[in-house]
């Protein structure tokens, strides 16, 4: 039975490339070779690249902290503002490349492969569902609109983040990032 | 010198292959293929597959009808609307596929060539230009928030519809649209 561990680094290695370079960017052999693993051994822990994709789609969701937006020590709506912050932070950091792995398999693979496209719609979701328990604490407290309905609010706050990450990319800018922060919270939600 | 008709054949067929497959699932036979033009004849017409594309582009961005928004025969809010609602439609007829050529590129290919990173940050602008037009005719006209920028609301309504994309792409389902339509219309600009 192959170590645990090696499957380890081979999804924390595909995640990388997927991010870095795309889905079809990405080849097995990229992924092994990064992992360091001969690139035969890719089949004992995945049956195929789009299974690796969707389990590097699901390491890199765990990866959004979406535990934030869940930590009640702070209000709902500062924790709405930091989990952004946080997204935004590493965007810049990368001197924003690679944006999110949802949108770019959004944008690049779901016309291609069903079982991808699926695994997005439930990535967008999970992410959508942990915004809108946020918003619905936030406008309990009438710290938002009281008409906003939390789940509508909820994915279009991850759609408008979404493009927000398509500006910053192609302009190489924080603009896109200091829009997004002002229309939401002072516009969007208020 | 080659007659012009074969690169606009040329052009179109780049236009559709790479807004369906993507800059990098396109290869240059594939173009040309389409065109029923032989391969050897693409660099007649472009000096690169870079170069084609940055043309498929700005003849997708030619097609996306900011026309519309310009067309004062209609109020400015109405024209949005219906400029939107196009953008819509085309998704739609085409069952969620294929999306907006901007995001695919921004999300695909803008981290790996300058010239089309700098190509879709030009069409971007462009668009979210003619949308700042309408907007402040509607702020002038009093039909939208007196407190919105027209240029930074633009640029967020056109980074909105990228994520609205994302999001009818992932699920194959219009309800994406639906909540871009009551947010933008019913909250962001009211």
């Amino acid at each position: 039975m192959p170590k645990p561990s090696k499957r380890e680094d081979l999804l924390v290695s595909a995640m990388e490339t997927f991010h870095a370079r795309g889905f079809h960017g990405t080849g097995i052999k990229e992924i092994a070779d990064a992992a360091g693993a001969p690139k035969g051994s890719f089949y004992n822990h995945f049956s195929s690249k789009e299974e690796c994709a969707i389990e590097a789609l699901r390491l890199f969701g765990a990866e959004r902290r979406l535990d934030m937006l869940a930590d009640t020590t702070s209000p709902p709506l500062e924790r709405i503002r930091r989990h952004f912050e946080f997204l935004r932070d590493e965007t810049v950091d990368r001197d924003f490349t690679r944006g999110c792995m949802f949108g770019n398999f959004a944008t690049g693979v779901v016309d291609h492969s069903e079982e991808i496209r699926s695994a997005v719609a439930d990535s967008l979701q999970t992410w959508s569902g942990a915004l809108a328990v946020a918003l619905t604490e936030a406008r309990r407290d009438g710290a938002v609109r009281a008409d906003l309905d939390p789940d509508s609010t909820a994915r279009f706050l991850v759609n408008t983040w979404e493009g927000t990450l398509i500006e910053a990319r192609a302009t190489k800018s924080a603009a896109a990032f200091d829009t997004f922060f002002s229309m939401v919270f002072e516009v969007v939600l208020r």
